[in-house]
């Protein structure tokens, strides 16, 4: 039976992200269908202030592995910049994925204790594994997710809820 | 030590929807100031075959609370549609989470292996309570509470991420 926080954290990650690889593959396949510049849907944003498409999903795979690098406390991998590409998105889940995927499993236990340092507009906030994996990572992770699938619907791509949940569906 | 299945739901719902009534007290507020119709929030979409803003405030909510029962093997209860206004929305927020912090913490002792039967487009899936949580239930509650603050972030009203992730601060 793998830790607690093992469980809550990596499998999430794996099917979310999955999930939004194929969508990314339907965006795609809309983009070339329709004639339109893939960078429209890279650059657009809910509201001028807000990240574009291409951040929102860097930034879910971000939280992915940052998170999953501080319970398990190791040094968090530093990815460069994602290619502003659905492949290049593409490529970011997987490199995200092949990380989160490989942690090791023991590492998780205790987790949910562990102390965490995050450090926010230069102030630092020490807090429980648990409460900022749920409180922090967890809803940033899907915050970043969800709003890169509203992009995408705002802008015609004809995916559903049923994409978002991904395979099998629950 | 409350059981794992409670630690990672009930206060999940209470932090986030929480955070949520805040928002909408912003968003009543933004539309007073700026003499806005508060419908023309409620009824928003961000395309025209998705949720409407209310209805995705209200499925958060009931993905909270019925997520809750079916973890505790309580009966669901059924509440009646929400008023499409911020006050409205505001009640169901709040009667969502009298249930939700109101279950019993014992009773989400074993809730990981409960068997949860759900029953979609007519077909019967079942499925361990933690498979139902965390694939269903949970990315759900985040895709509509994260889909309504889109919403309103699209209309210009002044929030940030910082209003969704709610306080205190992580």
């Amino acid at each position: 039976m793998p830790a607690a926080m093992y469980q809550i954290s990596v499998p999430v990650f794996d099917r979310r992200l999955k999930a939004h690889a194929a969508i990314l593959d339907k965006a795609a396949a809309h983009a070339e269908a329709k004639k339109i510049d893939p960078s429209a849907f890279m650059m657009d944003r809910l509201y001028p202030d807000m990240f574009p498409f291409w951040l929102q999903v860097q930034s879910a795979c971000d939280h992915a592995k940052n998170s999953i690098a501080r319970l398990t406390g190791v040094e968090m991998p530093i990815f460069d910049e994602t290619a502003k590409t659905f492949d290049g998105l593409k490529a970011r889940i997987a490199r995200t994925l092949e990380f989160v995927n490989g942690a090791n499993p023991a590492a998780f236990e205790g987790a949910e204790d562990r102390v965490i340092t995050l450090t926010q507009s230069g102030r630092e906030r020490q807090m429980t594994g648990m409460d900022y994996f749920q409180n922090s990572a967890l809803p940033n992770f899907y915050f970043h997710l969800t709003t890169a699938y509203g992009i995408l619907r705002h802008n015609g791509v004809e995916i559903g809820k049923r994409d978002f949940m991904g395979n099998p569906p629950v």
